[in-house]
């Protein structure tokens, strides 16, 4: 049995929720890792990202997102709105703030991602998916996607893989 | 440490989720595998269908599903309402018709399974269940459900086991 | 490789959703195994029961409760509202009462944590958590919490470790 671990460099953008294709990306780690059966973990340490899979929707909207995306954020859009001020959610607090800005260049309105926290943890942070013969198991249409929530700034994310197997 | 794979044939029907309780297959899968500590991992590769663990809720509704797992369906229909015509959602766009087109007897309205791509990524495609001398860790009262939330059409599923223990 | 397992004991109150931070016991956990690469995973054998990770929201609320799990608790309010009395779901229909009813010191009442089922189902039984050079990948803010959301009554949870690496 064999432990492989690879990371894939993602960079977000800000004003709207980032949907990363990672399937390649995980693909090549996979090939690298020499593994042929076992399982892989594509994984978020971001508390703000979530992991999916999902089929690729083929149209594009006028942002360059998915139309199944779009139909997600539009569902979330709505069970868990976009934090547009303070006291929208009880989320940040003002020991909150006071921690956050004891990070350089930090300001109050950085924290103001709580819909990002909240809607990450219902999709999970990562996906456990099994490796057959080389290939990840992801049916005829199935893609992998890293979901940045966060909406405040742009920044550099990682996504990480594991692999256990032989 | 050892690994080892099986899988679990099913037929999804049509009209409404399906919930398959798939707690005997993967508890077979673990005993030919005989291994006795590790992780049991039961995973879709279907991008519709998740799977879950629940308790056993004992009455049926004339549908013939658990009272539960109707709850569940109820929750869903409010939050991700079935897909009842193009235009409810963005996908499928007219890129997505083209290219399922592009396989044999398929036609436009088998696209509209809008719903069950959503609604599945809200579960996860996969449980990691814990393996201790032998047996799954569900407590005294759990089981695996395979979800089928596709609507549209009946068809072969297949919910995978990956194995890794000793 | 190796495997490692570990088990945290809690204790969960009635009256509303219980968050255990459980990331320090399942670090020791990890310093125990011995493991340094991995995958670390934390699991909830319990059916209204869930694991995230998540960030430290700082500010409690008058139930000792931090600013972000009230809003959670706060969105899962509407979307599975707490179950106050019989009918409200279908589950615990008149067989599952009955079922229930041949435990010891068991009563009607003691089935309607229908909201609790449900709920735990969105968020998942398990975290699977990358294991690097001796450290949980958790990123500068993370942590694990044991989510009980069973809202009937004081009990002892079990939160169950299982490590896998070398």
């Amino acid at each position: 049995m064999k432990l492989y671990r690879g990371t894939i460099e993602l960079q977000s953008k800000d004003h709207r929720p980032d949907f990363h294709n990672v399937t390649e990306g995980v693909k090549k780690i996979v090939e690298e890792s020499g593994v042929k059966n076992g399982i892989c973990v594509v994984y978020s340490p971001h508390t703000t990202c979530s992991v999916i899979t999902q089929e690729c929707s083929h149209d594009l909207n006028f942002f360059g997102r998915e139309y199944l995306q779009q139909d997600l954020n539009n569902i979330m859009e709505k069970l868990v709105p976009t934090c547009r001020t303070e006291g929208q959610y009880l989320h940040p607090g003002p020991k909150h703030i006071e921690f956050a800005l004891t990070f350089p260049d930090e300001e109050p309105k950085g924290s103001l991602n709580t819909d990002a926290h909240l809607r990450s943890v219902f999709f999970g942070r990562s996906e456990t998916i099994p490796l057959v013969d080389g290939n990840l198991s992801l049916g005829d249409f199935g893609f992998i996607y890293f979901i940045d929530w966060d909406q405040i700034r742009e920044r550099k994310r990682v996504c990480e893989v594991q692999i256990i197997g032989e």
